[in-house]
């Protein structure tokens, strides 16, 4: 049997739309064994998947049992402990993928390279925004140049901290698809290959004071505003109490404020305030995961 | 008297555009000391400067002058040792620009902040993108955020090199500009985004593999190639030589081609494809200048 240790990871950070990721210390875990019955999956709660064949995890042991040419009758897999939100723009179904993949590769003692393993996450999620992160952990660029994804680490300098908070609502990642438009303007266009360039560098550097300007975002956050709650109000209490920067984690709902230090003023002050708003909105704080998923 | 030195700079590096820039071991020479006449400018060759409150040098010493609200009567300026191409997209007005207020500064003994010598710099030039690194050195990312002007320099880990080719023909700036579309589509935006982050990521980490995908462009280079003669077959026999990636210089017409170590034999090879071909291509290899202007 094998325990994978899968991290939570946030897409886009604000102008690095569908191209940065970030992987947090917020785990799921998942357990597989190989058996001679019919799979059998146990979701969060105890409940089984009766429809397990589209079971994300599931599909990714199977790619890499087909990538190794490798015959199976069935699996055992323990999806119940899971701290990763459902669909709140947390990586929860990306976490399913590589931790099916990661899994599955050690459950047959093989060495795929990251590469492959990358392929067949992105093959599975569409795109390397969550997948590369939680496979490879800390921060991460990634980009799908025709059947090529490359992948670039950036090495935070600073031990940034991320307050996280989640609501009781869903984005639809369809809707939050549609409402972006087809069309920038070329000042748009620029405002963030310079921001999300030079967010790159900061960390890279360490240059917290610049972080103000750099999660800012004329590509798609303008636009999914509208679909979260509050959300001006909150970004601006969040830098009143000393942010350096708010960004829709992925396509929402979730929202991060991030920060120099821990800071349990900073959540206490903000959880005042998001318990005097609607949606049941929960604040934690986390930090960046450097390892990714790991067999534990 | 002062003499300041003041690198070349190359504008927009592919997917840069106004965004990155860099400072090039090849240099400009100003020379400027006060006097109690009519100020002097020399030129190139020896001639006069006759329509000398236009030049930039002068306007920008002037800048300074009235910064520390000092009084002057002339200057005699000497900008005749001048080795970088005029109009060739290699920064020669921007070397005008902050040498005058590199040297004015030092004339007046005073301590001028980076920061004050930037917003002077880019009140003159209109952008940051070439008299950042003219006045800073390395790779430098700018944004203009409102009034503001952030600026981060990128660690770069490999020693690269860069085969400059110059043509004798010019493009204008305003041509430049107007070849350009006002929007862009999503993708393409995505596109300049992704690259230019990892980009950033690949020169901090010395990923020189992943250059050859990184300095590709969506947002200026596809329209200002019309502009400039056989570029696609000069880029293409530059990656057959084995070059890293291919650019134009700010909006051309120079173009610039990445080499991991000196290759006499690139520039070889190259120069003999060149001399093929019309208009008057010459070609020489410099690295980065990590100094900016200084009082030599």
């Amino acid at each position: 049997m094998i325990r994978v240790k899968i991290p939570a990871t946030s897409a886009n950070m604000g102008a690095g739309f569908d191209t940065l990721g970030m992987a947090l210390k917020l785990y799921n875990e998942i357990t597989i064994e190989e058996t001679e019955g019919e799979t059998e999956i146990k979701l969060l709660g105890g409940e089984l998947d009766r429809n397990y064949r589209n079971n994300l995890t599931y599909i990714s042991i199977i790619k890499v049992y087909e990538f190794f040419n490798k015959e199976f009758k069935g699996f055992k897999i323990d999806m119940s402990k899971t701290n990763i939100p459902l669909s709140r723009g947390l990586g929860s179904s990306a976490a399913c993928i590589v931790g099916g993949i990661v899994g599955a590769n050690a459950l047959l003692n093989e060495k795929m390279t990251i590469k492959d393993m990358l392929k067949i996450a992105v093959d599975i999620e569409g795109h390397p925004d969550n997948v590369a992160p939680a496979l490879l952990g800390g921060v991460i660029i990634s980009i799908m140049d025709m059947e090529n994804i490359i992948y670039s680490r950036i090495n935070v300098k600073s031990q940034l901290k991320y307050a996280v908070m989640v609501p009781d609502f869903k984005v639809s990642t369809e809707l939050s698809r549609k409402v972006l438009p087809n069309e920038y303007s070329r000042e748009d266009a620029l405002f963030n290959i310079s921001r999300c360039s030079m967010l790159v560098s900061a960390l890279n550097n360490g240059e917290n004071e610049k972080l103000r300007y750099l999660f800012e975002d004329k590509i798609h956050q303008p636009y999914r505003k509208k679909l979260i709650n509050n959300i001006d109000s909150i970004f601006l209490k969040a830098k009143e109490y000393g942010s350096l920067g708010e960004f829709i984690s992925g396509s929402g709902s979730t929202l991060i404020a991030v920060l120099e230090e821990a800071d349990e003023n900073f959540i206490l002050k903000m959880k005042t305030y998001l318990d005097s708003l609607k949606d049941g909105w929960r604040i934690f704080e986390v930090e960046n995961d450097n390892n990714g998923a790991v067999i534990i």
